[in-house]
């Protein structure tokens, strides 16, 4: 079968009925969720999939919106005929919380006040987003999806969903993702938000009204792409091959093409994200740790959760490494979870998960389908 | 034999008699070079060692400062009965061209216009910092060195005083350092120097009469240290541990170890270390490529030096891995050379060679003793 875009879609917005009680011990009134949806939902609601998206992503994840020749960030996997079938499977992808891509955040209103919350927007974790996820879902009448799917950060969510709401979650397909930041995942990201922290137009968060702290944030993004990208990458892509000229400028120009890569990837970012998302959102990714966390009855994280899962790492993730992946492998299979584990060989580093890849394209598919047929025939379905 | 500080030591200064030709095709006049020595020079002239210093160091390998408490940053290696005997070896540490630590930099007195150069300092090369070394040494009546040793950007010099001047060069001990930097490398001191030059104190470097980039330094010096330590480092130096409190904070003060860390790291530097220097030495290292060197043979690099080296490389330096090493090692068996090679198991990182190490210290004594007696033995010495 001929795959193809999904094509024209739109972008949602779903208001939260009720105050969100958060993990840091706030509440936050008047949320509201960005999200599509691409496919139909089935009669039996049982072909539903979430997909989480990661840092910098939004609810569009597929399709193209009117006037616009931009893909979804998945375009790639997700659509008719696509390992992400829209034709068989109901996609929904909402922006997260403490995003700024139309769900609530940081450069929201804040109907308190009527100017942007800034700080006084609260720390939110993984946990609230999936919490504001899971009202979206409950207004769709879904009350258990086929999948949640998601690379990154868009994997921690993944993970938080089928711990928080196992019977929720027939499966889940965590992608270049961990159970919990590493010291050098955390030491990135400060370093991160320290550069936009130190740009004076910051003035603290409350920059709404004036200049935009975009030289800190640029900078932030290009620590991220170092991380994105790998050892391996950096020199197929790049090597030391200079920039437009054949000698060194002796200057601080950008000599070499990794550095004109670089501050492209930085201005071009700070024209479509907020610097305090960028901050609550890396500060939220630190603060993850399904290691930490125990079930209602103290057991470890995975031992209350029924989900599937196939988890997938990437041989050249340096972010997230295969080892990451195994440890969270081997903590569920101790509880006799279904658990299909596979590294795949790909040189792009933890950026992967976004580039065209057959093999990730088929294992999502061949996982899905399987999970099709077992959740059809599943006795616990009626939950 | 018991091994002591060397005690009580004294920066001296040497003013270059002649213009430096730099590579990038610029002149420099009136260059002051700061220097040390420790040990004496005997009668043939044939125990004198070089120590290169890497990024942030100085002439101050060993010692102590009148009414300072703060010893050399070498101290571990270079003293009466260390590894760098100075009870056997005259030892010279001088500062290098474009730092700040005594000579001549871009935050010297350009003696053109009475104020200090800022970027109108010419960007300078490791070959350029060895040539200014080289008037140096000429000056102490040196015609051959028996061992020129440093490590990262110090290895960088040494490799290049190999190269530049063979017939100096008796032996070479290039420490934790590579024959170019790869794209990772480069993408690390780009985004730093951006970093720095993102501080809207920065001024296009014209700040010695205002405020300083302290905040731009800071954050650059914080994406040096994430390259300095390791994953591995990281972890049991950090792991997820918490900085004084026993919970999250649920805001963006430093939660963990490895942030306040960080923080401290990028608020040190600034006290003592140049922003433009940075900027100047940072482009140097990533403008050293010995790989693209030619010989007036046209041949690789090490196709003419006559130089015996020890190689060094640590299992956790993900700066410069010890595969950039071996390719180091390739290159020079290629033309025959007397070459040992050795890697060292350590946890910390590319920060390794500066940290207490007994096989590092027991492998450079046992290098260094070879090496003075081959010297003597040596029939070309005569030069």
């Amino acid at each position: 079968m001929q795959s193809q875009s999904i094509g024209l879609v739109e972008k949602r917005f779903f208001h939260l009925p009720a105050s969100l009680a958060l993990e840091g011990g706030d509440s936050l009134d008047s949320i509201t969720l960005a999200y599509e949806t691409y496919g139909e939902l089935n009669q039996t609601k049982s072909n539903a999939i979430l997909i989480c998206h990661a840092l910098s992503g939004d609810a569009h994840a597929a399709g193209f919106h009117l006037g616009s020749d931009k893909a979804g960030w998945w375009e790639i996997m997700v659509g008719p005929g696509k390992a992400i079938d829209t034709d068989r499977y109901f996609v929904i992808c909402s922006n997260i919380l403490g995003s700024c891509m139309g769900t609530t955040g940081p450069s929201s209103v804040n109907p308190k006040t009527g100017k942007a919350y800034g700080l006084a927007f609260p720390v939110v974790t993984i946990g609230d987003m999936v919490t504001a996820q899971k009202a979206l879902i409950d207004s769709l009448g879904i009350t258990r999806l086929l999948s949640v799917i998601g690379g990154s950060i868009g994997g921690m969510q993944t993970l938080e969903w089928s711990i928080r709401y196992p019977a929720m979650v027939f499966s889940a397909i965590p992608l270049a993702t961990t159970q919990r930041h590493s010291a050098l995942a955390i030491a990135f990201n400060e370093v991160a938000r320290q550069a936009i922290m130190a740009d004076p137009n910051w003035q603290n968060g409350d920059y709404y009204e004036g200049h935009k702290p975009d030289l800190g944030l640029a900078v932030a993004r290009m620590i991220g792409h170092i991380t994105y990208l790998s050892d391996t990458a950096m020199r197929n892509k790049f090597g030391r091959r200079l920039q437009d000229k054949d000698a060194f400028s002796f200057n601080f120009d950008a000599d070499f093409q990794v550095e004109s890569y670089l501050r492209h990837q930085g201005n071009k970012f700070v024209n479509r994200f907020d610097a305090n998302s960028f901050l609550y959102i890396t500060k939220a990714a630190d603060y993850f740790d399904l290691t930490a966390r125990k079930s209602a009855e103290h057991q470890p994280a995975f031992a209350a959760t029924t989900t599937r899962y196939l988890v997938v790492s990437f041989t050249s993730d340096w972010l997230y490494p295969t080892r990451k992946s195994k440890a969270m492998v081997k903590a569920m299979k101790k509880h006799a979870i279904d658990v299909s584990f596979c590294e795949i060989e790909a040189e792009w580093g933890h950026d992967a998960f976004l580039l065209p890849n057959p093999r990730l394209g088929d294992m999502l598919s061949g996982f899905l389908d399987r999970m099709s047929k077992e959740y059809r025939n599943d006795n616990t379905h009626a939950l």
